[in-house]
């Protein structure tokens, strides 16, 4: 994973409220999320551990910041599922990548993928799935990924 | 949702050992996982609360089991997600869906579907997604499902 530089990742914290809920919205609703829900989300995800191994978390959220105003430019997370298959195996669930306008087309999707993907697997992850509309297909697939399989869905 | 007679539906217990795995074998390698694996995997399961509400289990794991014998005749899961979009929303995953092959086609993968689908969105999902192979769909959209985009994986 190389990241461009003036550009550094890590697990979102707290001070990331504004830029996240910016960053977001390049991706769908995020709605009138406040700063208090936002910070026991954030709390919430850093109190869920593995049971495998309980320095590691189930959820990480990542974000690629400026390395000098600690701008948010993307946000992404991967969820970490303990299974009963394959010998009580770990699958890896991608979700909510979102690079924010003024900061696409510069690799940081990319690095993005790539940080979260060894997460993934360093975590002790067998696979790691996320599901995208076609048009994003060509970029997943030059993070590595292939498809495999159909995604449906229920709404209330 | 309507269970055929003579079932009942239930989460899963550690007694299911054998049950659970033999069921689990018509999807997908299970391996050699071990009676104390399984159980430490759902005491893991049963340890995992949600944030907004601490009655409601993150992982749901559950069975069909025949109301006298107590056999597991089909086996699933439904994982809620804790998201930021959607003003903090829930989406639940539905994984690891398996009918015993002498329990095949008598309506019971459609009642588990149904019970899921039904814990999810009465535990607050906004959506409940699942991914399934092209020979699937259709019984997917016999329980209400409808496909939305595509899943990609990424294998060690
Ligand atoms: C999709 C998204 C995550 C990609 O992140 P990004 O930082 O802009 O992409 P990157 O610069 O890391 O791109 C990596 C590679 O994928 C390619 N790529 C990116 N998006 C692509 C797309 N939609 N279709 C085809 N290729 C794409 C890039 O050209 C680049 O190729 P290269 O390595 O051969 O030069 C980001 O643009 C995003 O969040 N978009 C918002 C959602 C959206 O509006 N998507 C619609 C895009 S059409
Ligand atoms: C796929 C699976 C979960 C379905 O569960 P099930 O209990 O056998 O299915 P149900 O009896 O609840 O079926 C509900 C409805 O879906 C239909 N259906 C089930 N599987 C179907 C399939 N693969 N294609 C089309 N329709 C299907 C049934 O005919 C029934 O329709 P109806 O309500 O109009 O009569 C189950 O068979 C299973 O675990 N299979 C193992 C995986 C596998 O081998 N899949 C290959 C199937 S080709």
């Amino acid at each position: 994973m190389t990241l461009p530089e003036g550009y550094k990742i890590r697990r979102i914290e707290k001070k990331d409220y504004e830029g996240v809920v910016e960053t977001l919205a390049v991706l769908t609703t995020v709605g009138n999320l406040t700063r208090e829900q936002f910070e026991s989300i954030v709390d919430y995800w850093n109190s869920v551990q593995m049971y495998h191994d309980k320095s590691i978390y189930k959820y990480n959220p990542s974000v690629i910041v400026d390395v000098n105003t600690d701008e948010v430019a993307a946000v992404g997370n991967i969820i970490l599922e303990q299974k009963l298959i394959h010998e009580g195996g770990i699958c890896g669930h991608i979700e909510d990548i979102a690079v924010s306008k003024n900061h696409q087309g510069k690799k940081l999707g990319k690095a993005l993928l790539g940080y979260l993907s060894d997460l993934g697997f360093q975590s002790g992850c067998y696979k790691i799935i996320l599901d995208c509309n076609e048009k994003n297909v060509k970029f997943y697939e030059k993070c590595g990924y292939s498809t495999t399989a159909i995604e449906m869905q229920k709404r209330k």
